[in-house]
């Protein structure tokens, strides 16, 4: 990473990229959703889904606290996220990870003329970790790089920045769908159906990536024609010889699908309350649609929603989103293990557990 | 809980919700002060006295930080207060219980159209304990109930909602009387002096409620006739056979008293700037008191206060506002392990550390 | 200090006042840099390096964390500092003392009308240690008077109050010279050119102070007329007969310096924008000021920095700015231990060390 300037890392596509965001072969810096392969997802998933079981007695979750305990972190939110910040906090409080947070970034240093750049530097001589959430899009990735030039280089995280990139998002939707379909024969081969604002949403944009690892998934995209995928993702999508198809009928999807990914409407990011004219009624999901879902079949939604859901599906099984807040804590807990290369432990107290 | 629609349970007298708030017959929830009966009372009184004891020392303070070593708690303070914001923020540090905080619920999901109560589901997901203050009356109940209908119920702890309850105020007022009054015999027979704006202050209503656990307590409340308390209150006392008597002349309740409790203006409860009005001057408590005041009678006051003590009685030993504070955080600390079921533990160490 | 009144206390000098902050002959309050005298100083740079030594491995780093971590400690930060904040934050956890922030202090009690010594006296209620930083000058002080004459007295660390004093900046730069120089014969001797805004920068008023502890340092002064360093700093060197000299010719004094200490113009304390007046062009450290530099010599700055270095020198092994930064973390680790009297257990971790 160090050996480009900026302005020749900045030109390299995400996938050109991954290899920067590693070191010893290992993942050192968490930053697009592009840099995760298939080897490296099924790891994180395992990793989760056995950390969570070793933390299921106060033994396993003392031992867990252990594995970083002479650590810190650095939640740098420049962006409010109560949600993915809490998500991230408690996930290191899991592994004993000591944090430390950074909200309100307008106030101190910056304020007296300091480069953006310098304040990151600062605060990161403290810190083992930064976690990292900023509205321009790459700064998380300016900042690694950045880093990677100086004397104290430390992973970064990207915890979401600017409208593109929210990649442990994409992954807590990855380890939600493995962990569902794990007694169907796992990911492989699935229909899932995204609904809602698929343009501007960069959680189905991820996603949709990530399940190119995973053959044989058919894609389905259900909007409101101004609101549909963009067409560099279903480039990619042709490119990888995936099948998929677009539509705005919602209904005639729902019997057929594996999964439902249902988003909410991102009007936050309206030029001219444009989205104020769309009838969105077509696009929500309703206890009346229950009926018609598969029985084995699941309901996502990335949350905060509005009512793409009705209340009255929470308490059905299929209904997976609350699990997904869960499934979030437990992969973040999982990367950060493997970022700091202490997975191996995980493992050996697992398989004494399991004997 | 669960069993009841949220429309029954808010018909319900905090009498009748108070079993809603066990399980197997111990404290879950801690919400209202009418929930609290004479034995749990004595024994968080009992537990508060042997916990800081055991914190006399470094191996009791770090017996005491493991209890909950392998837990975290979640501060929700949507309202601000950072007195009580840091006594449950050290009194979860004490136990070893991991605090994250959630100050500023403007920001983040709500924005976005989320429902205040799929905002705090989220957040409580990654949680063992919610300790929430909210300027809605009854919100803390609302998530209580809500929660119990999940596949993961969290224990909620009320630290202050809208203007009616702050029940760990009134556990500590309790405990700062017992305390005071152990050499004496005990609460029981003693005259309780409320002074101040009495309509308005949940404390003195909490704790008159409470009080009635202790036989022959006589009440005096002490106002200005606008700002006296409400008819509700008196109405209990006289079904409980209270005695009770409401006046407006201060000097003259001094001598007799055993506890003098003062309470400042709440003028942020002003409709119009009606207390701007009063003749406050009368309920205040100055150093030319003090010779009035029995040699063994206490003054407590809640804290913040303006004017309604003179600084120069602070050092009287019988100020005991400083020290409510600190018995604030121990209370708070026995509530906590009650909640989790590790108050056993310290009895145990306790008894060793006696023997 | 509690034998004094407020009034009495206060006119004492600095000088005067550094033996109340002792307790038992050991420091116990850090609030002015004319409290520390040359042993209190070489150990402190003692500690710090041997604290840095033992955290390089995960037994020392659990070490340390063990030191505190019965204690807790509040970062009261009624002006905002992220960085000082963090380092504070940072150190606190790297000898296992439990932080809680204390931010925004207009919210809560100041709005209900209680006074700022009554709301941190309250907040001391349930910590072990209070670092403070507040906009008013002497602020730090009158809580630790204030305390003084209470129950329960904490240690006051001063991060930073008013234009005057922020003497763990200035033990950093002591640190950072003495780490620099240690080959060479210590800072005894060296040549020190401070530049900038040396009017209001309160950084070199401090550090000037306590060089004056090292034997044949010269003091060079480099600013704009109208920003000089104030006469009453001069006035003590010249008691002290120390050498220095004023001047606005900085590139004639960059040849010849040890150590050049650059300022950021500090307008926010402009009373009518008179630094936009100012032609500050030639108050710049550049990269074509580097071949100048002695091949020994070290380039320093408090930071934030506008453009008083320019980041092409940051890669230079003769800035230490960055490493100012780290070394501010670990002099402050070295100040807590001392002031809790655990530091003969660090000389004892390290002498096994290094046996």
């Amino acid at each position: 990473m160090a050996r480009l300037s900026w302005e020749e890392f900045q030109a390299l596509t995400p996938e050109q990229k991954a290899p920067f965001f590693q070191r010893e072969g290992r993942p050192y810096h968490a930053l697009v959703a592009q840099q995760f392969d298939r080897p490296f997802l099924d790891r994180l998933c395992e990793l989760a889904t056995r950390t969570r079981r070793i933390a299921k007695t106060r033994g396993g979750r003392l031992f867990l606290q252990d594995l970083l305990s002479d650590k810190r972190a650095m939640l740098y939110f420049a962006q409010p996220s109560t949600r993915t910040f809490l998500s991230f906090y408690a996930a290191c409080q899991i592994v004993g990870l000591q944090p430390a947070e950074v909200r309100d970034t307008s106030t101190s240093s910056e304020l007296k003329g300091e480069s953006p750049e310098d304040s990151v530097r600062t605060f990161s001589s403290y810190f083992d970790l930064i976690i990292m959430r900023h509205p321009v899009g790459g700064f998380a990735e300016r900042i690694a790089w950045l880093l990677s030039n100086t004397e104290r280089s430390v992973p970064v995280i990207n915890a979401g920045s600017g409208k593109d990139q929210h990649p442990t998002q994409a992954l807590l939707d990855i380890y939600t769908l493995q962990r569902s379909f794990e007694p169907r024969g796992g990911i492989e081969g699935k229909r899932i159906v995204f609904v809602g604002d698929l343009a501007r949403g960069r959680t189905v944009r991820s996603l949709s990536w990530l399940l190119l690892q995973y053959p044989g998934v058919r894609q389905v995209f259900v909007a409101p024609p101004s609101l549909q995928i963009g067409e560099d993702v279903l480039a990619y999508l042709r490119r990888a010889g995936v099948e998929y198809h677009l539509t705005d009928d919602f209904e005639s999807e729902i019997p057929a699908a594996d999964a439902i990914y249902m988003t909410r409407i991102q009007d936050e990011w309206d030029v001219n309350r444009e989205s104020a004219a769309l009838d969105t009624r077509r696009f929500k999901f309703t206890a009346a649609h229950l009926p018609k879902l598969k029985p084995d079949a699941i309901l996502m939604h990335p949350l905060p929603r509005r009512d793409e859901i009705a209340p009255e599906c929470d308490a059905d099984p299929r209904a997976m989103y609350w699990r997904q807040v869960r499934n979030g804590m437990w992969v973040r807990v999982a990367l950060i293990l493997i970022i700091f290369d202490r997975d191996v432990e995980v493992d050996r107290y697992y398989e004494d557990l399991t004997r």
